[in-house]
């Protein structure tokens, strides 16, 4: 690979490592409008675990802002294997956290889960997207 | 912006991870001397959450060194989104967790928390140092 | 240092990363012969507190693959430092935290831990390698 393939492709990995903290951030600070434009409209979120599938970048949006009503989440990101497979498109593994604290009559429950995010981006109009999210489970603990 | 930039970007970037990552390390191995070395000397420190200030190089030392004594502490550093802002200037934010260990008549508690560092860097002399360390909570297990 | 030297020791960096981000993903999900690859055929495994050193890759997968048997076992990386000490050398230091947990009579156990690792690489060719891994202990909560 030549000297400018190479800046091209440290360039794009460092790109694509900051949109996805930033999902990641703004999912958890529920900022919904700027989380969705981090997704392709197209997009695909899965956790087969969960027996879950959502297709469409604002049936994401509201499956997950859903979900994480009157929960204060944490999800964390680790360690990324990033791979640019074309010009505008790459894939990316990284091992994940999440702690999701719900409040309960009982007072509040804390589930803590690990695993790694699978997932593919497309660059659109200039900046990368989350075409497909799939989160493979390695355990939950409650 | 033209390969030059670019790749100074990356490399500004990489170092100013590299720099902040060896701040969580030294400070978890209570190493003071050169963990107040990354600070520069006006440096902020700010946990808003915990009505905390401090300013100064000199200041930070002393008020996380006497807080962390006889605490087994753990600072962990996720997926962090730095950008430049000038030739010698750059804000970042990073995802965080930590851990608190405490010794007490009843055995140790342990304290848990969550949120993001909000940032700024400057380069003095060649080396990237902290200006601002902001921590904004997520929330505090206990 | 040149544009050429700087954009090279980028690269390698970024190289490391992504092996070494796949060392842990490979050990969580039990894949050994992959997980061998990584190693340096001569690598050394030393963990001090637990007064474990172990020497090669054959012996590393039969030790660590042992060792993690029954266990859904989670390790996670931190905050790399990286640093290329020659044409086909680095050393990095990861802040780390595993979580492992094991069937009992009594239910599952977990155990959560936290410290370093410092660690040394080799390109052989052309592939980035473990050669060292020491894991540095801050705490281990049981």
């Amino acid at each position: 690979m030549n000297a400018e393939a190479q800046l091209q492709e440290l360039w794009d990995v460092e790109s694509i490592k900051r949109m996805r903290a930033s999902v990641s951030r703004l999912l958890d600070t529920k900022r919904w409008e700027e989380f969705g434009d981090r997704f392709t409209a197209d997009a695909v979120l899965e956790a087969p675990e969960a027996g879950l599938r959502c297709v469409s970048r604002t049936e994401i949006v509201k499956l997950v802002s859903a979900g994480m009503d009157g929960v204060r989440s944490v999800h964390h990101l680790h360690a990324p294997e990033i791979t640019i497979t074309g010009p505008d498109s790459a894939t990316g593994i990284w091992a994940m956290s999440d702690s999701l604290e719900r409040a309960s009559a009982q007072g509040p429950t804390v589930m803590t889960g690990y695993g790694h995010y699978v997932e593919r981006y497309e660059r659109h109009d200039g900046d990368w997207r989350v075409q497909l999210l799939r989160l493979e489970r390695l355990r939950i603990d409650n």
